[in-house]
């Protein structure tokens, strides 16, 4: 039989023990668990960070994959903790929003809230609920245990308001930066359905910060070393890049920062 | 059967491939063992703070995990390599104090020193017994070869002078901040225990560096955003945190800085 | 049965999702791989350094291991990809030089590039082929299909042009530093085998920059604390390190940076 896949991520950071205690916590509940790191490294308390990396990344897992996802500067507070199930995934994680692109892009999204007590540690802490109480029902589940034994069916989940793009006349849209890569690369918050189907991509122009740049290339190859470029990235965003280099440091720009995109109507 | 688990720790970091490596000589000697990572990211040769991560964080892995650990500023010397039994686990590491408060929280612990040649690699250099010694001999371990063919019981480890806290009169406690986590949460070597059971959690006082905080709080959200607080960490000790921020950077202080807590006797 | 390994090296880092998506595509396609992290953290498209880390380390992996490396700069480009089987290994890796040490190492070594469209992504994308081509390439290869589906057979490889170490005279060779690890240890091209096996080691004379050092030790606790010794590395070639401190900072020297050896004739 297949193992269950549990993919994580987290805020943790790799330099202390956190992740490697909810593993701990997981296999005690669930041996056979399958544990993949989706990245630990979510600038801290960086709720909309960890929606989009999660947004971008989970498609890619195999059906019946188990997220068990930890960005969570409300521990200790009233905000509940929640299970949502899509038509191929399941999501266990605080309700701060961190859920709100997967619950938006998904037909029939389904959440329960996680309230058992026969199903987190004895113990719980004020501070360490990935610990305590999300990696134990992440594991619970991955074990079989079924999501109603968790905690009640709830209608809605808490939504994030993201900086949304939006479009100015017929021939321009406004957007803006959500993630910078370990490449440097700028990842903004616009998709190749926001530009029209026609649009000549060699006549686009793009303004970031102080600098402009135009058209919107294939690949990294159709510019000069060094050279910076515009593409439509892996997950389907335009990004800023620089052939060989970074964009981040090449534009001083980071996450929040604007950016638009004209072209010829 | 329940694949064997073996966690590792060292200050390997991530950056190189010895890590990769002593897993790879892992699965070569027991291809079922179940790696987790507890972490890599100890400071470089800070013993203590190995020994601190591993106290806090060992209780959570199930029973008969093994821990492999390293961190070996006298790789190539003469200290010993050792096996730490347990009530639960087993511990693969350098005489070197690392395993002091294993030791000391253990009830029956007991300790083999690890010198058959015929469970380690066949060359050994002179520098990095993680590949050579250590991972082979948790691999055989785990793989079901009995300790005390890897070598013969001994009575002691070596031990940390760790600095303990200490009272001061009545109603004074003075420590030291042990780890500065990712967070920037100070984490201190005061415990719960170590004040009386009855005290007025709202009137305490606590001294670091310039600064003083008043009250010891249960959860983050009980002060202002960017507000320090004092409350018991998840591993049970004293820590100082800010909310959404970090108390490293707010106070300036690093590992072994002084803390004290005063309270009305 | 044995679960097949697959050992992943990269240029991604750990911030992004890159590398926890890579394992995501890999289970969808063979769920029972057991995947070991090889390194993640080669310094951004620096595929020389990707060649030595492979190099050295590779050995060390059970038989039948499966690489899949990533170091990419010509992403989207006409590079082709490629497989190498040696003896007791398969490599999945972009044709850059990447596989070139692995190539010279190995005595009979195979190559066949990737071309077939039934191995990779539906939608391939042209800035990440360690998704779209090579992660699947990988796990349908662990799976057991046979090298020759994914494309034909290639008489020769891309070769990096490394700075080789050279002879002056009768007494002296000319190297240069490959890497510097997580310790601040500076690893150097030269090997023991370079040097006159009769050499007196205590003699040697090593020349770094402004600096020069005296010896050559066997272990870090030949030299005082903090003092600096040359030894021979865990992967035979002539280290600088200092005992508990950093080489690369105490020197101030880099990958690239100039060493020399001399000895008694």
């Amino acid at each position: 039989m297949t193992r269950p896949v549990i993919a994580l991520l987290s805020d943790f950071g790799l330099r202390d023990t956190y992740v490697g205690v909810m593993k701990g916590v997981i296999k005690g509940i669930c041996p056979d668990a399958d544990l993949i790191d989706l990245t630990h490294e979510v600038r801290p308390q960086a709720v909309a960070e960890a929606a989009f990396l999660l947004a971008v990344s989970h498609t890619h897992f195999p059906d019946g994959t188990l997220f068990l996802c930890v960005v969570d500067p409300g521990v200790g507070s009233d905000r509940a903790a929640i299970v949502v199930e899509t038509e191929r995934h399941r999501f266990v994680a605080p309700d701060n929003g961190l859920l709100s692109l997967i619950w938006r892009q998904a037909e029939e999204p389904a959440a329960h809230s996680i309230v058992s007590h026969s199903h987190r540690l004895t113990e719980v802490s004020a501070t360490f609920h990935g610990r305590d109480i999300f990696a134990p029902a992440a594991a619970h589940l991955a074990a079989g245990v079924p999501v109603g034994d968790l905690g009640p069916r709830i209608p809605e989940i808490e939504q994030l308001a993201f900086i949304q793009p939006h479009r100015e006349g017929r021939s321009k849209m406004h957007g803006a930066i959500l993630h910078a890569d370990h490449f440097g690369n700028l990842v903004t918050n616009i998709r190749r359905a926001d530009l029209p189907a026609k649009v000549n991509a060699d006549a686009v122009q793009i303004e970031l910060g102080e600098a402009s740049l135009r058209g919107i290339f294939t690949t990294y190859s159709s510019v000069a070393p060094e050279a910076p470029l515009a593409h439509w990235g892996s997950g389907g965003f335009l990004e800023i890049a620089v052939r060989g280099g970074s964009a981040a440091e090449r534009f001083g720009l980071k996450v929040g920062d604007r950016v638009s995109v004209s072209w010829a109507a």
